[in-house]
């Protein structure tokens, strides 16, 4: 029997329209959690029991309004809160208050989810870490940047968080906290309010512990009206397996887990289909940093000019001076590189409905200094696809692996579908 | 002889090299305008002549710094600033103050430009309009959104500005003022800090009384080296005339100004091609309205919570009502028939280097409840072309017409080249 705060959303709605939880026992059971759990963890940069508790209470009285009434969560701190601070993981902006939520959190506040704080973020989304360790092992990171919505997620802390994603900033801190997370084709969720890091690749992405709490997350975020998710489709997919050419600097566990996956897959019907990506996609992962490193460093022109000894040594001589280092001709060069192969994406998925490939290169690494390879998302979130986390197997050191399905563009429907048909399978 | 605030800001710069021109002097011109005209024109919703003297001051004893040292420049007011308040153009946000500069202001201040004031944007940069008067006819609108941007520079008030695009912002009020802007490729420059209204169609358009001016702010948007703008060419250049379905419904003046202008261009020896639209962009300016309108009913979820009779009846029952009315599955069927529609630009352009076609549908109209037809835009704007407005005679009620260029998509270099050509065998 699960507590309270182990719940997904989709099963504490259900028992609170049996009339068997309230909102505010919900919220308590996520509160006690954060109480026992949160010194360890360090999930949340800010949290506000009181006017959460006000916001349940109302849900109570008046009847769960909204498709996601009643329902906890938490949004990384790069995310705009007229009631919260918001520091964009950066000591500059520490205890600054935005003026409005962004557009994200008003539409999920508006459905009738409660936001009970902000997660950690590393250093305006970057690579610079917080505080937050991983709840399966805290000598370990949760990965990054949204590390403290993986973390909060992960350790039941709320059923549901708001990441993003400029490399592969949900989907690893997903796959390291053993949680599922979904990003969807590339421009669908609205980042009005969510502080870019580089426009041409920052998507929101909801994280749970359901692909049901998933779709449930997005339709909340796309303003649609939620359908039930129904049962799990019997028809086995085709699945096009995509090792990639990081396949051999994988750790072995993650290559092991992935063939396994690939092999009981197989097994329970699916058409598996191996897929190598066009060899004129190997210059992604240089391509995707000139792009994301040149809109940064105009991004942050701010921060740069008013902030210097306030930004950390790691940015100002990572992406930042990569950033001053690449020209507008290399920059654009890049881009056009990237959205011609994007052209190629048709014929990747002439004979399949879905790509799996693996979430991150292994387990979540020793240590809090860093969080993790990025080197999957340099080539997959450049592609603009949908996709979705799902956790899979464990490595040596009992961490959570993960791997993704990706879906053609605008093709969100299938893939939330063929996912829980993998996850039905693997989990 | 023109006066210091006539100047535009490239030959204040170089009398400022001369030494015959101080940032001081220059920035007490356009305040003396300023301080003349405001009460007529209302470009701005909030000026700062303190701390613009100050800064003139320090650049004045320091030796000019950065390409744009000494330059003073308006933005309009959905754009972030850390120093003056940022009301978007709604009361809802009247007196707000922003933590940072948006990246542009960031950018621009950091190459020596000196903010005097945030210029009057309509309600959200939607169509409700505020105070501004058109400078040359006060009786008539500047246009909009972009209407205190326009005016401000149209009334020599300061020599640049910064505008934003959704659907015709930047072009029109431009046109509609007499004054030349520019919207680059799309995605070229940062929109961080500037309140999104439709992110699939948001752009940022620099304004100002000369093209090279453009080159210059565009250069300095871009955080590149500026060069300097050359002679004029004097290839002529092959030009598509897109009189577009729109052309019957223009006024007859802005329809004859075209056809004068295209047979003066080709007495300088342009060859000129008539270019149709294919019939398949029929559906742009239904697509158009569906995209915004989606986007922007997310985007102002907070305003729409929180705040709802705080906005204008007009937003309410305009864009607000349509984005509410419009369906995921629509908003992207149409999305996705605009981008199908962009991969038959090459063809377009296959036998010109650009294209010319009308900035606006006539003159300036009377009054200042509304801004004028935005149509043009609808058909331009998803196309994500950059393009350049540019006067081009005037009305039978004096006021002046315009006549935009556009380019393929990244050839923004070729594009401001034969703008300058078109321009000097017009104007």
């Amino acid at each position: 029997m699960k507590l309270h705060n182990e719940l997904t959303a989709t099963e504490a709605l259900s028992e609170m329209d049996a009339g068997t939880l309230t909102a505010e026992r919900l919220l308590r059971a996520c509160f006690d959690r954060i109480d026992a759990r949160e010194d360890v963890v360090g999930a949340f940069i800010h949290l506000d029991r009181d006017s959460a508790l006000e916001m349940a209470r109302r849900i109570d009285q008046s009847g769960r309004k909204g498709p996601m009434g009643g329902i906890p969560f938490a949004v990384k701190d790069i995310i705009d809160t007229h009631d919260m601070p918001t520091a964009y993981g950066s000591r500059i902006y520490a205890g600054h208050q935005p003026a409005a939520d962004a557009s994200c959190v008003a539409l999920t506040r508006a459905a009738g989810g409660i936001l009970v704080g902000k997660a950690v973020s590393t250093e305006f989304a970057n690579f610079f870490p917080g505080k937050t360790a991983n709840p399966i092992d805290p000598a370990r990171t949760p990965g990054g940047s949204s590390s403290g919505s993986a973390a909060a997620v992960a350790d039941c802390m709320v059923p549901l968080s708001l990441g993003t994603q400029t490399t592969q900033s949900t989907i690893r801190p997903a796959a390291f906290c053993g949680i599922y997370a979904y990003l969807p084709s590339q421009g669908d969720f609205r980042c009005s309010g969510v502080r870019e890091a580089a426009g041409s690749f920052d998507r929101l992405g909801p994280m749970a512990r359901s692909i049901e709490d998933l779709m449930l997350f997005r339709d909340v975020l796309l303003r649609i009206k939620p359908r039930p998710a129904g049962p799990v489709e019997d028809k086995a997919p085709k699945i096009g397996f995509c090792r990639t050419t990081l396949w051999d600097q994988m750790e072995p566990c993650m290559r092991a887990v992935m063939e396994e996956a690939v092999a009981r897959l197989e097994r329970a019907g699916a058409q598996i289909t191996d897929i190598t990506l066009p060899a004129s996609f190997d210059g992604f992962s240089e391509a995707h940093r000139k792009v994301s490193s040149f809109e940064f460093v105009r991004n942050f022109a701010h921060e740069i000019t008013h902030h210097w000894d306030e930004i950390s040594e790691a940015l100002r001589n990572g992406r930042i001076r990569h950033g001053l280092e690449t020209d507008f001709e290399e920059y654009r060069a890049a881009r056009r590189y990237l959205a011609q192969s994007r052209a190629l994406i048709p014929e990747i998925f002439a004979d399949v409905d879905v790509l799996i490939t693996a979430s991150a290169m292994g387990e979540a690494p020793l240590g809090l200094h860093a969080t993790g390879s990025a080197a999957i998302g340099e080539i997959f979130t450049p592609l603009y696809l949908p996709c979705v986390s799902i956790p899979c197997g464990v490595g040596p050191n009992g961490m959570p692996l993960g791997l993704q399905v990706l879906a053609a563009a605008d093709d969100d429907a299938r893939l939330l579908a063929v996912s829980r048909w993998v996850d039905r399978h693997l989990n």
